[in-house]
């Protein structure tokens, strides 16, 4: 793509209303617009990044099984009856469910969805009868709102954030556990893919009424809102809100090899027994013709908290550091004045195979190119010069190392595609 | 994909509560999920198709130089209430912004988004100074919410649904026109994509106070809420509300060859002036220096509706048909008792290529495949038979035309991938 036809522009200076670098270097960068505090726009670049992010969790949750579906955001109140969650008013998302409620013109409340066990159980009691039609493993990528009374860290804790949320159906708690722990080790590859697999820990959480823990995946971050006491060696952890010496004798940890640091929770998975087939009636017919209740799980991962956590942890005091797995663009190809022709045909020629950003402003020095394409933190920055071009070669900058390479544009794109 | 494993099943009987052809087929083939009236959700088989259509509209738009972006349902009143759009309380959304609203738990209301068009100008204030800046042209897949006080025609008018909404910045009406022209021609080849060119004519219709007219694309269907006046041999056609002697005479049209049919709405684009950028002090510096309002358009097509039309234009008396395009798969494969085996064998072959349901379910006799096949609608039926591989054959029904062909299994992949 054209710099020149992007429509955002670069901010010289941060947002004054934004504290967290996440926030401030996206809404420099323009990868996002502030709608108002806890709502942001995915302006193109920053929509590039999401929709790799989502790509990669959609693959990955296909690979073990899931089936995408899109549910709504506007909810019954009836199925929430049932469960009891219509009326948890509550203002922080950490201790219940902080609605948004909205009226009918013909009458009548509706919720403003905050997460689906409810409404997913009740569309399958239309497609489950029997033991053969389980287990069901269904995810989307849906819009949440939570109506939390205070917002903080930027796109890590907002009011209306895209969710991945799987749900898994079992016939028992033996089948349910074989695929919650394929889950776990899903999550891990996928925080592994999105570039933030050395610094995301599983870790041991309070589990609620049907188990003793959940699962967190917790991102090591100085900004993050946990705190975690962590085993690298053994690359667990758990959660400061249940590190008792009985939860750590439980797991094998022991309190001299535990270090306590802070993090973000990027993603969760979380044993529901049948708290929720039992309140909506999903049951099941097993092999002796017993009606049964299925066994739930929820398994979820903020997309925009992933892509938070990824400018947290890479993000230097020039910008940000993209992934190649998630950048919004491969390459950063900079035209310098007087070598534009030759800079035009090598965007065409690198275009066939990989996605270049193209700087072709004509009324932006050099400089001010530079400083921006640090800011915008493609991996790799290509720059055409009547010095590189006298050795038929051009200069490529690594975005995360700094380091510089002079590389002959014959051997450009091997360069540029080869295995890191 | 395995049926055996979608976890959705076909139902032998329409919804009670549904009156509509394609809510009906739709939610009888496990394709939607009525969550309440005016409410559904995608699931795995609709979604695929949804996901097709989207697609599509996104190649074109990206054809014509949209930029994509994503932005926010939850909206502060502010913006709205500079373009006198908060106080619209319409029930009806073609008489106005039928609202959702909300309350924020920390203080204030908020918009539940039904149109985009003041977030969006509020965002390019930010990124527009100079005449240097524009054109603009950005759209975004977005949900959409509308308290419509009725809703009717299953998933043709709802409360909740996406829409790809683009909006075009230009410096000039003149500028303006060139893409709106374009943005027309890009639409009727998007309604070609879908499979519903041959039925989906440009209608002018009433065009608000920026311009004589606006344009619709109203397909042809007996279910339609839209009567249009259509000229077949010009290809144009006139909608009802502005059917005068003065719109024909400016039309060029003539009352004795044009046939007034049902329609139903399936994109518009509207000139929006300089509404909007005035009310939201949306300006440019042009050459010599001058401050001047951006001239808007925007440009709508619902993928549910569409998503409808198709199937209200192509579904006959056995269920649904869908274009090659968008249907959720290429080929539905159906295994006998048998010739499992073989069937197998077959499956895994053609996916390697192609997107195969394969219909592995053990305990279903033929005719009910057969006839779930029928109502799901994909292009191709591929079955294998003891009889068809003495032969070293299958048999392959158009679902179109009904037309069976026995084809020589090492011709099948051409066959089935051949130009129509």
């Amino acid at each position: 793509m054209r710099q020149s036809q992007l429509f955002t522009k670069t901010q010289k200076t941060s947002p004054k209303d934004e504290e967290s670098k996440n926030a401030q270097l996206l809404i420099r960068a323009g990868f996002i617009h502030k709608e108002m505090a806890g709502v942001y726009t995915y302006l193109p670049l920053g929509l590039r990044v999401f929709n790799k992010i989502a790509q990669i969790i959609r693959e990955e949750m296909n690979a073990i099984g899931g089936q995408e579906l899109l549910m709504t955001t506007l909810q019954s109140p009836e199925i929430w009856k049932l469960s009891g969650r219509w009326g948890q008013e509550q203002t922080d998302s950490r201790s219940g469910l902080p609605w948004f409620k909205t009226k009918l013109a013909s009458g009548g409340e509706l919720g403003i969805a905050n997460t689906h066990e409810e409404a997913l159980t009740t569309i399958l009691c239309q497609h489950v009868s029997s033991y053969k039609d389980l287990p069901i493993y269904a995810y989307q990528f849906q819009n949440k709102f939570r109506n939390e009374l205070r917002v903080k860290n930027g796109i890590m804790r907002t009011r209306e954030f895209v969710m991945k949320d799987l749900y898994s159906f079992s016939r028992s708690e033996e089948e349910f556990r074989v695929f919650y722990e394929k889950c776990a080790a899903s999550y891990l590859r996928i925080f592994k893919r999105l570039g933030i697999g050395d610094a995301t820990f599983r870790t041991f959480a309070s589990g609620g009424a049907f188990s003793k823990f959940s699962d967190e995946f917790q991102t090591l971050s100085e900004v993050g809102e946990d705190s975690i006491y962590l085993d690298r060696k053994k690359q667990i952890a758990v959660n400061e809100e249940i590190y008792t010496n009985e939860v750590l004798a439980d797991l094998g940890l022991k309190k001299d090899t535990l270090e306590k640091v802070k993090s973000i929770e990027v993603g969760n998975i979380f044993p529901l027994g049948t708290k929720y087939s039992d309140a909506l009636g999903l049951k099941y017919r097993d092999e002796r013709g017993e009606q049964k209740p299925v066994v739930m799980g929820s398994y979820g991962i903020g997309l925009g908290r992933s892509l938070g956590a990824v400018v947290e942890v890479h993000a230097d005091e020039k910008g940000m550091v993209w992934p190649l797995s998630i950048a919004p663009f491969h390459v950063h190809l900079i035209a310098l004045a007087g070598v534009e022709a030759e800079t035009e045909k090598l965007y065409k020629e690198l275009s066939r195979t990989m996605e270049v950003l193209y700087d072709d402003r004509t009324e932006v020095r050099a400089g001010e190119k530079f400083a921006d394409a640090d800011l915008i933190g493609i991996p790799y920055r290509v720059v055409v010069s009547k010095k590189t071009l006298e050795e038929e070669s051009v200069e490529v900058k690594e975005r995360k190392s700094g380091h510089i390479d002079r590389i002959p544009i014959t051997e450009l794109q091997n360069f540029l595609t080869r295995p890191l």
